[in-house]
């Protein structure tokens, strides 16, 4: 029965490093389609977050029936909420991501970032995209080194938000609208990317140390 | 054991009734501040976030220990869960509500919101405390018409959003950049609020009738 527990916990696992993995290559992709317009790229982002919600909703149900079958109590149960949240969280940095590819296919076959922000978006994309890469290999190996790592890109995430905003009001800015409403926008994705991304890194550390500080996830 | 256990779950139902009723008041404080330009009730919501984060880390707790100590199954057992993500919407709400305040009081003294999208503000912030009413309503009687309704004021929410983003491109249009950034971000703070009030009322609809059509709950 506990042999059948401790399968049943790491198929658990996979299937969120497999979410996270999902979440890696939408970030990547989305990142590359709005730096260079490239509509096929942000096609297949849109495409693609289908399976991701298919993926929540199998590991939704897998904790569930954990519960249900196997009524684990202590860390076992706590690992089985805390991934009902990371399921939450993962589901929605794909859901930000296809914002973004969405973005991109509107403004196609214009960019959709004005040159007066390339700067920013190009630190935003390479900032997220290392946030995704650190959030999968935080579930493979539960390294505690990682979600500092993870800290620092959403602290980068923060800064180039604010910095993307404060270069939207500033005097020699003459964007349009329209430039305006996308450049707020993209910035407020990719800045709750970082949120989620640290929001998953608190409640892994959460489960290896039990230290609870700080673990007001945001999601 | 039963008896505790039912009293448990009552205890559950009420907590979620109390953050529904923090989420309506904040919504409603913040809407009257974003129209008004009132900054003690937009401070007073900034405050009073912290309560629904105290709020929902109950609810979690209690979640964990109703399962653990009771080990609970079927409909008891997915109404845990489902009370775990209906938390973590209304917490969420209560972040939205706050954002906005904060642009209250950023714009203070000035009006965060020019002449130019006033009436859609208006019509965001009637039809958002409406949901955020109505949330309360069906967490209290589980009534399924009041799901609708929700629906109903989320695709009103829906509308006005996309109507904000057409007035902020149109030809007509000469707002600052800060005003186009002001009325982006408050109009995406207000339709995500529709969202959330729509995930909580599909995962009640699905406790009360088991149909799990329609439920893939944007949180």
């Amino acid at each position: 029965m506990r042999t059948l527990f401790n399968a049943e916990m790491a198929d658990l696992a996979d299937d969120l490093i497999a979410m996270a993995r999902h979440v890696d290559a939408a970030i990547n992709k989305t990142s590359t389609a709005i730096l260079t317009g490239d509509l096929d790229l942000a096609q297949s982002v849109i495409a693609d977050d289908e399976k991701l919600d298919e993926l929540e909703d199998q590991v939704d149900e897998r904790c569930v029936l954990l519960i249900a079958q196997q009524q684990p109590v202590g860390l076992d149960l706590r690992t089985i909420i805390a991934s009902l949240r990371i399921s939450a969280s993962l589901e929605r940095m794909g859901d930000l991501a296809e914002h973004i590819s969405k973005d991109v296919r509107r403004a196609y076959p214009a960019s959709a970032i004005p040159d007066s922000h390339r700067e920013l978006i190009e630190g935003m994309c390479a900032a997220a995209t290392e946030a995704a890469g650190e959030v999968v290999k935080l579930l493979e190996t539960r390294d505690l080194n990682i979600a500092a790592a993870i800290v620092e890109d959403d602290d980068a995430l923060d800064d180039l938000h604010e910095a993307a905003y404060k270069a939207l009001t500033a005097d020699g800015y003459h964007g349009t609208p329209q430039e305006t409403l996308d450049i707020a926008l993209l910035a407020r994705y990719f800045e709750r990317f970082g949120d989620h991304a640290v929001g998953i890194s608190r409640r892994i550390v959460y489960l290896v140390t039990g230290d609870h500080s700080g673990n007001r996830a945001k999601i």
